[in-house]
């Protein structure tokens, strides 16, 4: 399969990109490294890396920000940020990509645990997590030609709890490479429409 | 209690201004009728609102527009048009009214059947229902002199199902005094972080 990988530079990129060319050619994407470049936040950027790239078997997103706060102090704009980064920016993945996607071809996406289990400074990732999952649930409905769409939604990364653990207390970690296989699943696999949680 | 309730002279919000006016002082809000008018895709707009209505008891959204077309030709700022209105537009009465709110408060928002039960042409529409519903149990977590935040999620209603209906088969329906019910339970009642489905 010809697979492309945006966030390939990222902890959970470099273990599905590494995973993945065992088998497969993957074309690696990231912000500013990578054998190309995007900004999923610019709907020019994605067209742009899609008329690049050309017809792929699968799209693969371990990617996008989100703003972390206190509920008492966020403002709209920093809500903003979440909807239009990791939200609508892999939402933008799937509209734009749909389209240079072969028949039977996959699309994974990347939520996370705190969908359904909130943290302190978290309302935004929750938010914008369990949009996702509405999104690929409603998007596998309807996507044509025996395309699937899926969601990928780990807990902490062993390899962040030195830098994040204090906000997930007590949650259990799992190392990236076990979110690897979990996408290899969504990738290698034949359902759709389901969110694979991975170490919980 | 003194209750906001935003969209009033939508079907929801007609409906739940006249359950709670039998026992409560109601400031009826509209895009462009009731006491009050607002935009809630505009923070000017809603910190507008709450200056002229100062402190409250309960601040209820009956409101909140999505985009529906088929996801195959769905563009980015379509998908946004849900994102900025019927989610971010209700987030933002949270953020801006928790400061509003007096010890004990309480904010319900709006969401629906489809968060759950994708429909055809729905997927912006599960996607922000689904977000709204995780804006709620995160936002739970953190509110703080026990206020508290829960979401009505109504099926169809019965009064639209002439204009609708054709997009819910074999949906049931509920009347909106039915939703008035559940505004009620979670304006008058003691739970947070719930979400009320409404006739499913």
């Amino acid at each position: 399969m010809k697979i492309i990988v945006i966030g390939a530079s990222g902890t959970i990129g470099r273990a599905v990109s590494e995973e993945l060319s065992q088998r497969h050619e993957v074309i690696r994407v990231g912000r500013t490294r990578g054998d190309y470049q995007v900004d999923i936040t610019s709907q020019e950027s994605v067209e742009a890396l899609f008329a690049q790239t050309g017809e792929v078997d699968a799209i693969v997103s371990t990617t996008g920000n989100l703003h972390f706060g206190p509920l008492s102090t966020m403002t709209d704009s920093q809500f903003n940020l979440g909807l239009q980064d990791k939200l609508l920016g892999q939402i933008r993945l799937a509209l734009v990509g749909q389209h240079f996607l072969r028949d039977g071809g996959s699309i994974t996406l990347v939520s996370g645990i705190v969908a359904q289990e909130p943290i302190a400074q978290g309302v935004n990732a929750t938010t914008v997590n369990a949009g996702l999952e509405g999104f690929v649930h409603a998007a596998a409905c309807e996507l044509p030609r025996g395309i699937r769409i899926n969601l990928i939604s780990p807990t902490v990364l062993s390899e962040s709890l030195a830098a994040y653990g204090d906000f997930f207390p007590g949650f259990p970690s799992v190392p990236a490479a076990a979110v690897a296989q979990a996408y290899r699943r969504s990738i290698e696999g034949v359902q759709t429409g389901r969110i694979y949680p991975v170490g919980y």
